[in-house]
């Protein structure tokens, strides 16, 4: 029943008629309502100086309380967005919108067209390496295996509120809103030289600790203060691609060093270097941990040959599976170490927070280039972090996320025993969030990725880690800080359920074929008694019993910690057995043969016989018999 | 009347009994003890393992109600930094404590002696540029006329809030937590692309922007990407310092082009230029502002040359001094410019944000690099931001802002034009925060920066935007960012008495030193009925008129918009006058002589004449009388 002449504010009111949704930035509906006033003024659906339609009218059609328009219209007048008019109504302030239109009207769009020929006006000598890139939308992936990428439940998200909300003081803005040319917050340099760098091991004076826009910019500002072509560099072969990229981009000479299981590989070949860069925590990207041995070793070469060391410590709170070994930079000969550690794991990624730990002498050139580049770190985030910390927030939540990234990681590795035996290429002994793990011969980790990324599982080709083609095409990397535990198992199992396609038949090597399956009266008469000995994919032997009348004891670890027991059964020619926990208590039904002393069991499928599952060394029942008296 | 027994205990609670104090870091009594209980323990005052003081005791001793030592000790337990044991107390969690102190003892402190020769390790070919450097505490001067520091009174303190307040939604974690690889929160690009750039004319798409760590990293990731030892790269001369050390890291060929009062001259010297840095709004460091002419003939040359054109408007929101002039990047040619600005003036710049804005081949380009140095700015405060601005909070803060910038420029210019007449060298015509101000002749503006902080007053002189000792060594920049209005007036007057006594008795030159001054009688017969013109300091026209009876009458701006009235007489041989309102409404007595038509003041003081006060141009009263007769 509306009358023509009311039409135009209708539509109008149309524009913001939609403030009682859900609106994604506004908590309240006042503040929902106000946000679209503003958008429809800035749109020009209100023009300057133009009569809002009445509180009463813009109520009744958003079907709000007249009194929720009234407030909203007064605060707009408040900060000068509308202007009152006694008995009149609110109008669009002209000064507001006028300054926007002004502007507006004298500048004009850019042309459209575009200037074509912007590649050949750049200089810089090297680009930036494509890395391997997640979907951006990685966190609606329900296997996201990825590493780095942090899964937001995580966030601590009631302390960090606290932080906020003290950082909020007007005494504290005081503090962080000004530009303070080259300092970092003292508050700040404070805490992590009490809080987290004791944690390391490492004693550290305020002179000593330079803030950055996380490990990326210490690496950044380390490598242009300290590296150029005349510069021999080593690094870790596999190795971090961006601080490839950045000795590139100085032309230094770099010298690729191996990594094995305890870490980069201390030799001569080091001689000649003048920086070393290393990530003994976790080596990115194996995740091995480098022993205190060649720690020792790689400090006193340090001092013998004069090089420095530049730490990475990325990921220095998740040494939660054994005690950490102390940094470099905490051990004797450590004061040529450059230490780079962040608060990325415990605070979030999105928030930038790293510090450098090193002579005084380098943090104050590295400050003064840090100036130059970019000033300081946000200095609001920086008071946010010190208060954090000063809460004593920082280490419970390093006690709860080793907690929770213990229990996925070992959850991974149980996954990958059940489903893909023997395929974790390198074992982390000291935590870290991450496996390397290795794919059939002849599987491209490439293809396996993109192919699993269909099916919802997320991994890592490492190619990107090596600079030449020298790395393995078959192995990739698999992170557990964007993934919940309980999606872990289904993950591994769909990545199985994958590479077991790419690899069709998976046809037995020749030598294999010819061989006839144990049938179901020699199994039972060659398992009665049996005794296996295998050893766990994470190094631990362990030992399986297979009595007589059917039950199964097995027993994993140096002291036998890891107990289970089972059955065992014969179906037709197949063997059968069923954990109680083990193998997640599920029945698995096998073709089996035995060679001298190895028992191999295939996975039957269909008419064909599928691919190796496991194998194990064989004891007879004689000789376990015998063992047993011996005892 | 403790007991023996119970005075270990007393000492441990005195660990915490300051708590009560006020605490810079903490709002609420709890809060405060329970920082001082977690501080207590990690400096091994409560060993691992060790009991806590009872509530009661612990109560009793800080004065404080014993449910609030509850609430902390109940509170540091739902953390896991205590642990309740039934009917017997608090302890400290040996778990939490154990970490800390086990790392301790396996590192132990670096050795103190420092590796001393760090000095030949660093290969960096060109060292960053001391600068100017205002004390650090320069907030607690009360004449601080700097430039771009922030007074920290002019930060939105509630709208950041509010926005803050909106960013720590759980959803909003969830976006700002993780980490975005290379890509910016879409929500400030979008804000800024509808609510900043239209203000400076600008049309652009999203993929147009990227977020930087204030102006200083787009100018970094440009010249980065732009320029090496083969790239000639124009910049104004005087100019940014910082940009300067960036071209010379990369060995570009710097041609240095002068400026004027309409900024940077356009001329054939630009020919050969691949790069012409430029900051029209107000050049940086004089404040001239680039005439819409000079920013046409720039881009007709750019295109005609070929080369890019870097626009950096760090100061976008400051023209309030009139209609803005379209940025560079709006008008046609502009495809061609790379424009910088930031949020800094208006969001604090503590908060470090900043844009680029570009063709889309150059934002990814420079996304990748940023990628690789820092990767993103915080996203934390990238969400904040674009609330803060999508609440509308942008243009009533850039409203006040230039309310206020605008007062308390004016308030220099009139206090400048009191007490030191002639010396703003270069007059901004659009608005701006500086003014460049000329000393007296041989005065070393550093010495008189000096001595002036003596006294409280900080300026800065210009010798650092000059690459050479060309540059004029009595000049200096005064800025009003960080100092209050009510300050102004007084520190003026503070310099000008530091400029008075370092140049001594100001001696008049030779020609002037042998003339003698009006006596009372004919200064009265001489400056009856007369009539003097003047220029403003700002360069407007002003005139006065001398009546016989005593009266003054000023008129001062082209449509004589700024009018006063006072009166003028005779003291001995001092001429004094007083304004209502100009020159505060001071009495000045002043010595006076008269050669051909122009009139000089000379201030009085001591035994001896003084320096020129002021001068202006002589009409006689006769001919100022038939002047009206005229009319």
């Amino acid at each position: 029943m509306q009358s023509l002449k009311s039409r135009g504010r209708a539509r109008e009111s149309a524009a913001v008629a939609t403030a009682g949704d859900n609106d994604a930035h506004a908590g309240t509906l006042q503040r929902s309502i106000r946000q679209r006033l503003i958008d429809a003024i800035a749109a020009g659906v209100y023009p300057a100086g133009r009569r809002l339609p009445s509180s009463r009218k813009l109520a009744r059609q958003l079907g709000v309380a007249r009194n929720t328009v009234v407030i909203v219209y007064q605060q707009l007048v408040a900060e000068g967005h509308l202007i009152a008019r006694e008995r009149s109504g609110f109008y669009v302030n002209e000064e507001v919108a006028k300054r926007r239109l002004r502007v507006d009207r004298v500048g004009g769009p850019a042309a459209p067209q575009p200037v074509t020929e912007w590649d050949h006006r750049f200089r810089r000598r090297t680009r930036v390496s494509d890395t391997w890139r997640y979907p951006p939308d990685w966190q609606k992936f329900p296997f996201p295996f990825i590493e780095g990428r942090f899964d937001r439940s995580l966030f601590p998200v009631t302390e960090w509120r606290e932080a906020t909300r003290l950082a909020l003081g007007l005494r504290e803005i005081e503090q962080w809103s000004i530009d303070s040319g080259e300092a970092d917050d003292p508050f700040l340099i404070e805490q992590i030289r009490t809080k987290v760098l004791p944690r390391r091991g490492i004693t550290a004076r305020p002179d000593e600790i330079l803030i950055t826009l996380g490990t990326r910019q210490a690496l950044d500002l380390v490598t242009e203060l300290f590296v150029d072509q005349t510069t021999p560099v080593a690094m870790e072969a596999p190795g971090n691609p961006a601080m490839h990229d950045l000795l590139a981009a100085q032309l230094a000479p770099i010298i690729y060093q191996p990594v094995d299981e305890d870490g980069i590989v201390v030799d001569s070949r080091l001689d000649t270097a003048r920086l070393v860069y290393v990530t003994p925590s976790h080596q990115r990207p194996t995740a091995a941990t480098l022993s205190v041995a060649r720690r020792r070793a790689l400090l006193d070469l340090a001092t013998s040959r004069d090089f420095v060391i530049l730490e990475d410590d990325f990921e220095c709170e998740t040494n939660y599976l054994d005690d950490a070994f102390p940094a470099l930079r905490s051990m004797p000969g450590g004061e040529r170490v450059l230490y780079v550690g962040a608060l990325s794991r415990v605070l979030a990624p999105g928030l930038r927070l790293g510090f450098l730990v090193a002579a005084p002498e380098v943090v104050s050139e590295a400050r003064r280039l840090r100036a130059l580049v970019t000033r300081h770190p946000p200095l609001n985030n920086q008071r946010t972090a010190a208060l954090f910390l000063s809460l004593g927030h920082y280490d419970t939540t390093v006690l709860r996320l080793g907690r929770i990234f213990r229990e996925r990681l070992i959850a991974l590795r149980d996954a990958l025993n059940h489903y893909r035996p023997q395929s974790i290429a390198i074992s982390p002994v000291r935590g870290g969030t991450t496996y390397w793990v290795r794919g059939p011969e002849g599987i491209d980790a490439r293809d396996l990725a993109r192919q699993a990324e269909a099916r919802g599982v997320l991994i890592e080709p490492v190619g990107h880690y090596y600079t030449d083609s020298s790395g393995p095409t078959n192995v990739f990397r698999m992170g557990i800080t964007g993934i919940p535990i309980e999606h872990i198992r289904d993950g591994v199992a769909a990545l199985a359920d994958v590479i077991r396609e790419m690899s069709g038949g998976e046809t037995l090597p020749a030598e294999e074929r010819d061989q006839r399956w144990l049938g179901g009266v020699a199994l039972r008469r060659k398992l009665s008694g049996a005794t296996l000995l295998y050893k766990t994919v994470y190094g631990d032997p362990c030992t399986i019993e297979l009595h007589e009348d059917g039950r199964m004891i097995g027993r994993a670890g140096y002291a036998n910690e890891d107990r289970d027991s089972g059955r065992w059964w014969i179906e037709g020619d197949l063997w059968c057995r069923q954990w109680e926990e083990w193998a997640y208590g599920e029945v698995s039904r096998l073709r089996t043969r035995i060679d001298g002393d190895r028992i191999r069991w295939y996975r039957a499928e269909g008419p064909f016989v599928g691919r190796l599952v496991d194998s194990a060394v064989y004891v007879s029942p004689r000789k376990s018999n015998l063992d047993q008296q011996v005892t």
